[in-house]
C-alpha cells in the first residue's frame, strides 16, 4: 500500500501566493509566522505524520476502539502515537501563548492539520474535538476555568469533546433535553444520555474534558435555553492533580461505516447520581458557544473533504504508475501502465484539480480569518469576518461533497483491487462518507449559506465577492495562452451563473422560502465550484507570473494545466447548477408527500 | 430497518406502455407473455423477494461469506433460501424449454430480476452467474455438453461461474495464461490460477460447471487465442449422477467493501494434476463466446445500478418519514419529518426520477433485445439488434454510475444514521460500488461506445436514435401546461448536446483517438442522461394520455411531476457534459506523466 507524503510543495504555493501568509505575518502576535518558521513547520509536520500516523491509517480501520466495562481501548499503536503528538508539542500550535500555546496562525495551522486528515483521519478527531473545546473554553471559560483546564488541553495530554447530539436532537438542538440541576456550591448535577460522542472516551489522555449542552431548570423551551457545561472524565483538585472519577461514561460504541479508530459513543451523563459540571459562560447562552465553536469545526471538517482527496489522490497515482494493463489505444507495442490510459488520465485530473482548488480556498479563508482577528483595521476585521462567515458553509459543504467524489473516483481508478478492502482505496471512501454529514449536513451548510449569510443582508459580501471575482477574470483576459483563453471563458460564465442564482435568491427567498429552499445544495455546490475557479486562475496567474520572471521549474506550467482542466471539466457544470436554484423549486417539492 | 416491496406498479407501467411487452407477446415463442401471466408472475416474485431474500440482506453482509479447506460456507439462511428459489421456478424462468426452462422473454425476466438484485445483491450474483453460463453453453456446447449439463443448469440445482480474470489479466483478456493441454481421450487437463471468481465455490447447490478461459499449446499470442472450456466442480457420470472431485478449487476468497454474502475466489486450477475441462465451441473463439455472455452480464449488471437505487430510495423515503426533526423552513408549530424539508424532497426525487429513468430504459432495451432474437422480420431483427448493441454500455455504465450516487443520497438521507451500519443505508453504497467495475469499468464500457458502437459506424444507429428522441420531443411540444414545457425545452437541449458531442466524435474519433477518447465517460453518462430523459419524456406522454382518457390514479400525475423534475434537475447537466467531451480533451492529457 502507498504512504502519504506530504504536498509541501503545493501548500508553500498555496500559503505564499494566494493565502499570503507574509501579510498575516505582519498581523500584530502573528510575527512567527514569517516564511523560514512555516517552512520548518511543515517539514517536520510533514516527517512526523508520514512516519507515525500514516502507518496507523489502515491497521487503525481494520482493528478499530473497543468497548468494554464502560471503557474504549484504542487500536494497536494509538496510545503511543498520540503520546509522540503532545511531546512534539503539535496539538499547541494554534493554542493561546498565555495558557502554553505556541499561537500559530490559523493558516499555517491549517496546512498542518491537512497533513493530520490526510495521513490518519480517525487519530486526527481526536484533536480536532480537542481544539474545539479548547475554543469555546476560550471565548466563555471564567479565569478558574481557563487555569484549570486549558494548559492540559493545550498541551494535549487533556482531551477535549463536544457532547451536543441526543437520540431525538440531530441536527434540531431545539430538542435537547439533558439537565442540569444547580447545586448550593454553585456546581451542577448533569443528568442525560449523549450520542454520536466523537472521542468520548478513549485511553490515550490522562483525563477527558467534556463540553456538555443542557437545560436549567427554569430554562426557557428551545434553542434559547440551553447552557453549556463543563464536565470533566476525572474531577480536578485545586493543585491540579486528578481527583474522582465522574458521572459520565461511554455505555457503548457504535458499529460504523468508516473512522473505525474514532470511537463514536453513546455517553450516559448522571446515571448515579448526577455528573459535576460547572456553567461554561451564562445560562442559556450555550447555543451562542456553540455556534462559535461550530463555525471553527465547520472549518476543519471542511479540511478533512481536502485532505482525503489528497490521500485517495497520491493513493490512485502510486497504483495507476505500478499497474499495467492493456495496450494504449492509439496502439503500443505491449501493455502500459495504466495511468497511461485517457479515462485514467481524466480521473486523476478530477481529483489532483479540485484537491487544488479546495486548498486554495480553504487556505484563503483560514487566512482572512487571521485578519478577522488580528488586523489592527476594524473595518478590515469586519470586512475578512463577513467574507469568512461567508465562506465557512461553502469550505464545509463543497469541500467534503467534493472529497467524497474523489475517493469514489480513488476506487475507480483501482478497478477490482479498489473493491477488496486490503487495497486501502475503500477505506478513503468510507471515512470521508461521514464528513458530509457531522457538524451540520451539507443541507444544512445550504440553508446557512443561502438563508443567513445570503438573504439576510441582501447579498451584499456575495456581491462583493463575485466583484473580486470579476477582478480575477479581467486579469486572466489580459494573459497570453490557449490555457488563458479557456480559463477566462469559464470563469466568465461561472460568474455570470453565480451572479444569476444570487440575483433569485435575493429577490425571492423572503416571498417564497421553500420553493428557494430546495435550490440550497445545488447553489452552495455552484458557490464551491465557482469559488474553486476563481483559485485556480489566481493560481494560473501566479504561476505565470514565475514563468514570467524566468522561472524554470515545471511546477508553475502543470498549475496552468491544471487550471485549464478544472475550467474545462469542472466549471462547465456552473450553468446547470444555475437552472437548478432559478427553475428547479417547482418540480422539487410539487410530488404529494403520499405519492413516495 | 425498512424491507423491500417491489415497485409492482412502476414495473407495470413500463412493461405496458414504454417497453411493450403486448407486442414482446406477439413474437413467435413469447406467446406465454401475455399481459395477465406477466402480472402473476410479477406478482409470485413480489412475494419470494419480499419474504425469503430481503430479511438476508443484512444478516448476510453482517456474517458474510466464510472460506476453509477449500470450500465457501454460506451465511446463515442462504441455503435455504436458494432451495426455495430453486425449487419455485425462478432460475429456469427465462431458460430453454428444450432443456426445462420457462422460455420468458428477457423483459420479463429483466423485471423479476431487478427485484433478486433489489432485495438481496449478494444472492442474486449466484444466478446472475449461472444465466450467463447457460447462454455459453446454449450459444457453443455441444450436444452432448448441453444434454450433461443444462437441465441442471437451468433448474439451478447446479449453478455457474465464469473463470475469466488472472492477476495480470483483468480488463486485459490478451494477457490470460491460463493453460489447457489436450489429453487422448478428447478431454484437456487445465492449468491456472483465476481470481474475482464470484460463487467459484459455496454450498448452496450439489454441483458448480466453471466456464474457464485457457491457452491451448499452440495457440496465437493475445486475444486470438483463447478458448473456452468447461470445468465441473464434480465430474457428471453418462448416468447423469456426480462423480469424482475435479482439480478446481477456492482457495482464498477476497475481504471485499462490499456484496458480503457473495463469495469471490481465488480459484487453483489443477494443481494436483490438471482439471478435466472439455471445449466448448471451436479452439481460439472462447473470446466470442465470452463477449456475448458479458453483454447479457453487462446488460444485468446495469439492472443492478437500478436496482440498488430502488431498494436505497424505499429506505430513505421510509426514515424520511418516520424521522421527526426540525421545523419547517417556512415555520411550524413543532418539528416535522424530515421529508418536508425541501432538501431532503429534492434528494428523494433525484433517487425516484433516476431509477423512474433506467428502469425504462432497461426494460425498453430488454424488449428490443426480444425483437432482436425473434422477430419475424430480419430487417426488424437487425434493428433491434443495433439498438442493444448501442445501448448495452448505456445501461451498464450509466446506471451502474448513478446507482452509486442514489446509494450516496439514500446515506445523506439518513444524516448521521446512514454512517452507522445497523441502519442498512451504508450497506447498499457498499454494495453499488463494485458495479461501476465488474463486467468491465465504467471507462471500459464508454471506450466501447465511443469507438465500436458510434465511430466505426459512422454514427449511423446513434443518429437513428437521435432521431426518434426527437420524435418523442415533436409529441411533448404538442402537450399543454407547464410540465411539458420544460420537458420539451430540456429534451431539446439534451438532444442538442447528444448531437453535437456525437458528430464531434464521429469526426474526431479516426484522426486523434487519444484526445477523444478522455471524453468517453463524459460522453456516455450524456447518452445516458439524455436517453434518461427521453424516456421520461415518453412516460408523461403515456401518463398523459391515460389523463386525457379519463383515469383518476393520481400515479399518472406523479409521473409527469417525476419526468419535470428530472428535466430541471438532471437533463441540466447535459450541456455541460458536451462541452467537457468536445473541449476537455486536451486539458486532459496535457500534464507530463511525472508531475502527477
Amino acid at each position: 500500500m502507498s504512504s502519504y507524503t506530504a504536498p509541501l510543495k503545493d501548500m508553500h504555493f498555496v500559503l505564499t501566493e494566494l493565502a499570503r501568509v507574509d501579510k498575516v505575518a505582519e498581523l500584530p502576535g502573528y510575527e512567527e509566522a514569517a516564511s523560514d518558521v512555516v517552512e520548518a513547520i511543515l517539514d517536520e509536520s510533514a516527517k512526523f505524520t508520514s512516519g507515525v500516523l500514516a502507518p496507523l491509517n489502515a491497521s487503525g480501520d481494520q482493528e478499530g476502539a473497543s468497548w468494554a466495562d464502560k471503557s474504549v481501548t484504542m487500536p494497536k499503536g494509538f496510545k503511543e502515537a498520540y503520546a509522540q503528538f503532545v511531546d512534539s508539542g503539535w496539538n499547541a500550535l494554534s493554542g493561546n501563548p498565555e495558557h502554553g500555546g505556541q499561537g500559530l496562525p490559523k493558516v499555517v495551522a491549517a496546512a498542518v492539520q491537512e497533513m493530520w486528515k490526510s495521513s490518519n483521519m480517525a487519530f486526527s478527531l481526536c484533536p480536532l474535538l480537542t481544539l474545539g473545546a479548547i475554543e469555546a473554553l476560550e471565548l466563555a471559560g471564567s479565569d478558574a476555568q481557563k487555569a484549570m483546564y486549558l494548559p492540559n488541553m493545550i498541551a494535549g495530554t487533556w482531551t477535549g469533546t463536544m457532547n451536543i447530539t441526543e437520540p431525538q436532537a440531530g441536527s434540531d438542538l431545539a430538542a435537547i433535553r439533558s439537565r442540569a440541576v444547580p447545586q448550593a456550591d454553585g456546581t451542577y448535577r448533569i443528568f442525560g444520555q449523549k450520542i454520536f460522542i466523537t472521542y468520548g472516551d478513549h485511553d490515550m489522555a490522562e483525563n477527558t474534558i467534556h463540553l456538555v449542552l443542557a437545560r436549567t431548570p427554569d430554562a426557557p423551551e428551545g434553542v434559547k435555553g440551553i447552557s453549556l457545561f463543563v464536565v470533566p472524565k476525572f474531577m480536578v483538585n485545586p493543585d491540579g492533580s486528578l481527583g474522582e472519577r465522574n458521572d459520565a461514561y461511554c455505555v457503548s460504541i457504535e458499529h460504523k461505516l468508516g473512522i473505525h479508530a474514532s470511537p463514536t459513543c453513546v455517553m450516559a451523563i448522571g446515571d448515579s447520581g448526577g455528573a459535576i459540571g460547572t456553567l461554561v459562560g451564562k445560562e442559556n447562552d450555550g447555543l451562542k458557544y456553540m455556534f462559535v465553536m461550530m463555525n471553527a469545526a465547520r472549518f476543519a471538517v471542511g479540511l478533512e473533504g481536502l485532505a482525503i482527496g489528497e490521500a485517495a489522490y497520491q493513493h490512485a497515482v502510486a497504483y495507476a504508475r505500478e499497474r499495467v494493463q492493456g495496450r494504449a489505444i492509439e496502439g503500443s507495442p505491449s501493455g502500459v501502465p495504466i495511468i497511461q490510459h485517457p479515462d485514467i488520465r481524466r480521473m486523476l485530473m478530477l481529483m489532483r484539480s479540485q484537491v487544488e482548488a479546495m486548498r486554495a480556498l480553504a487556505y484563503s479563508v483560514a487566512a482572512a480569518h487571521d485578519a478577522a482577528v488580528r488586523h489592527p483595521d476594524a473595518a478590515e476585521r469586519a470586512k475578512n469576518q463577513a467574507f469568512v462567515d461567508l465562506m465557512i458553509p461553502v469550505v464545509k459543504g463543497w469541500s467534503t461533497e467534493t472529497g467524497n467524489e474523489l475517493s469514489y473516483l480513488g476506487v475507480q481508478v483501482h478497478g477490482g483491487m479498489g473493491f477488496i478492502e486490503e487495497t486501502g482505496a475503500a477505506q478513503f471512501m468510507r471515512d470521508a462518507r461521514i464528513t458530509t454529514i457531522y457538524e451540520g449536513t451539507t443541507g444544512i451548510q445550504a440553508n446557512d449559506l443561502m438563508g443567513r449569510k445570503i438573504a439576510r443582508e441582501g447579498g451584499a459580501t456575495i456581491k462583493s465577492v463575485i466583484g473580486m471575482m470579476q477582478l480575477t477574470r479581467d486579469e486572466v483576459v489580459k494573459q497570453a495562452g490557449a490555457e488563458f483563453v479557456a480559463i477566462a471563458a469559464a470563469l466568465g460564465r461561472g460568474i455570470e451563473a453565480l451572479q444569476q442564482a444570487t440575483d433569485y435568491i435575493v429577490s425571492n427567498y423572503g416571498a417564497d422560502v421553500r420553493t428557494v429552499a430546495s435550490g440550497a445544495v445545488p447553489f452552495l455546490r455552484l458557490m464551491g465550484i465557482v469559488s474553486g475557479g476563481w483559485m485556480m486562475a489566481r493560481a494560473a496567474l501566479a504561476a505565470q507570473d514565475k514563468i514570467s520572471s524566468g522561472e524554470s521549474d515545471p511546477f508553475f506550467p502543470a498549475k496552468i494545466t491544471t487550471a485549464h482542466f478544472y475550467a474545462d471539466h469542472v466549471m462547465v457544470t456552473a450553468a446547470g447548477l444555475a437552472l437548478e436554484v432559478v427553475q428547479g423549486g417547482t418540480s422539487a417539492l410539487t410530488l404529494d408527500e403520499a405519492r413516495f
